[in-house]
């Protein structure tokens, strides 16, 4: 009986909506700094992501070289999600995001717009413009926030139909940062899929997301720069659906005093009668 | 090629070593407080546990309804594991420990002898006095433990082959209480087989304690008082093979300053040549 | 010899530079929630804060009480520092200094603009821009601020010659919320005096605010419902102090392993020769 | 009238009742690691401290040196408080704490038996054994212990009428490692003296332990290894009468949910009527 309420959680657990479409995984990865291309490729296969971020280099827009890495990641069965990595203004990122939809064929973008080059934040300003143009222009846009509510009200507020807010500052494997930020954005955006992108450095800081109640994770160097990138990809993939399960199953809330497992009078309910 | 190293580490990261036996699994499940003994055996099921703690009731010795219990457990393919929940002395628990052998025909007992009625933690003297004399004769000693390194190398050195510390107190779901504490044992003890017994709340210790080097997990209340106690079953099941995997992947280290995971400048590797 | 330097020390430690103006004190408070207004006096004065702020009610520009209570708090040798606490949107902040720079013939203004009203937290898109156009009007703007660089920096090069970053929402008590964010704005702000407002609970929170670098410290809840006000404002200017003081003198770098305070060879200094 | 009932709670604040006298400072200091002798004095002057502890060498029980240092700790209006540091066994320090009551002719003794040379940790079973001895020898025992809850029990009923929990272990800075234990140690032991003995990194640490309502804070590296101890030892000498004080003033409760300090409707209460 409960094992089939956990059998049908399970099967919708899989389910991520983002702009209506759905994804059987709620792993996102970015496909940068492998040490190799088969690695990359064995470790994308391993996470099961159903999203592959990739970066259009600005400086090479006639490169068709991209393609082919495309094609590789579809023959994984997975959908890419061209991202803007490394623009700093709105126009910068609204022109990458142009010239992405037109050699990728999609309508999908991680919209990045960095704000500084010591913590590779957001610019507030920028995204929340760029992110307001592209809408317009008919793009699915997955922005890379921060953890404030305002900006992220105001993104939802623009047409953005998830928000991407930042575990901590990309690549420091630092985790949840502000978790007293997650909690409030959770808390505050319940129709918005968020998932968090950035920072998890463990398995274990991807499943605490989820069991926040975020929709997903998006990481790439806590995979990339393990030892063996393909077995971290794994150990995400189990992290993220555990922790699904563990929001879905009611966690119990942490209390101060211990309480005995073990009833200290009296028998267990097994031997009662 | 790194697939199927990952694959074999997958096997060997199941495996638990104690006392010389293998364990498929690395998740201990305690078998109390359940909304019924049926969601029981379907949460045991579901956590795929190879061991099962159970409590004799010492006011019944003589009362055969736990063989009953121990069956079912066995036919689910699990190992029992009786405890001495609620046990104060060492007298008290050695003398548990004898009526649970004779009964569940088991020399495995997971030892517990508490020292305070607040916070349910082992008394560190009576604890080691106990499993001193339990190994001696001829007991496998599996004692639930503080995270204090003098009391575990000494509990190493009266012959316990495996020993298990608190995450925190019993039943709060404050998970790894202490990190520092629990880093030293593993680095100190490095070829005893430790499990992090009590105190975790969400799936997320369970991998941290994992991630961290620990060789096992055993909880009860967290699966038991969950809203669905099956599906958190799973959940935990996932969590420590993700965590266990992480910790063989090798993790990334966190670091302070932020790092782009798209290079800056040039091509990705795949556009290369 | 040292004595002398460390008063010294002390001496400029006591000096916070705000848009030219020497301040004794680095303690800023505010006049709100206390128990009584001679309460209030007696934790202002136990304070010995130099900036105190006060709210000019919008519905009541033309009431002149709050001149009473602006001499009484100059009678304490305190600058009154008013703020526009509730207002949403810039134009309502512009206007409500506007007024309060006519009534209470002061330049200096807290700005506050409230982005939401769950978490109180400022708005960063309505908050640069009243900013920006007070300065051009001669303000000397304390805008209350997120803790987000790209903000911060946006404040500074508006002209706001300080800015004072929330420690966590206001009335939580929750102390410093994102140590990461903290330091990486004071590392990256090294010449704009910056001083935390908001969400500080106990007086370590102030002292750890301090060690940052932090130039000063904004609060009111804390000292104004703690059981006992005055000792409790004495308290924080007590940790203030300490704080400067320890940051001055230069802390020690925690470390992972332990170290022995006494050499476990040989004799101290003092026995030597 | 506020002022004066904070006064003399200020006044009561001060005095550390141990064995039946009474201490004008809460702060207890080493001194040991200090760049010389000289800058010892003056942080030992500065930290206002009434008890400094002393290590008399064990190779050199009939050196007499240390009596000058005595002497010169006596003339700053301290009290010697000889310790028992790099004892390993029960024997070793009670033998050492023999020589230090004849040679310093003082029946104080800050009792150090560690277990290990990594974490230098109390070693439970010998600190236990010694104390017991030592009192019944009419020492007057202040043990440097771990936070176990039960050792500390084991510890007063042996007649210790001070215990000396650690914060974190020797030399780390990393302050306090397991706020759950110690909290359990306050709650549970309210009317024995509790010291934080080690492991304080900043004054904030120390602020937050007497917030907790520890008695008093024992710590050396923290000044001697700062890059000024003189003006460390007045940071920490605040930090410790601040703490104290909010303990007794009563803190705020954190709460997740901000909470206006300027009223969003109406007047504040100066201007009523």
């Amino acid at each position: 009986m409960e094992v089939s309420q956990g059998a049908s959680q399970l099967k919708n657990a899989a389910q991520l909506q983002l702009y209506g479409e759905s994804f059987a995984s709620r792993f996102l990865i970015g496909s940068a700094l492998y040490p190799s291309p088969a690695i990359m490729r064995d470790a994308v296969k391993a996470s099961a992501a159903s999203l592959v971020t990739l970066s259009l280099r600005r400086q090479d827009p006639a490169n068709r070289l991209g393609q082919n890495f495309w094609q590789e990641i579809q023959s994984l069965g997975c959908q890419l999600l061209p991202n803007t990595a490394g623009c700093k203004s709105a126009e910068e990122a609204i022109n990458l995001a142009e010239m992405s939809r037109e050699i990728f064929n999609t309508a999908w973008i991680k919209l990045e717009v960095i704000g500084d080059d010591y913590n590779l934040q957001p610019d507030p300003f920028e995204l929340l413009k760029a992110a307001s143009e592209l809408i317009k222009r008919g793009f699915k846009v997955l922005p890379y926030s921060t953890d404030d509510l305002i900006l992220c009200l105001r993104l939802r507020d623009a047409g953005c139909e998830a928000i991407m807010p930042w575990g901590s500052p990309i690549g420091t494997g630092l985790g949840l940062m502000n978790d007293y930020a997650l909690r409030t954005l959770r808390e505050r955006l319940p129709d918005t899929p968020l998932i968090i992108d950035a920072g998890l450095g463990a398995p274990s800081d991807a499943a605490q997301a989820m069991e926040l109640g975020f929709d997903g994770v998006l990481l790439n160097t806590a995979v990339a720069k393990a030892l063996d990138p393909v077995v971290m990809a794994s150990a995400f993939k189990l992290a993220i659906e555990s922790g699904r399960l563990a929001y879905q199953a009611g966690l119990i809330l942490p209390r101060q005093n211990a309480s005995p497992s073990t009833s200290p009078i009296g028998q267990p309910f097994w031997q009662h009668k």
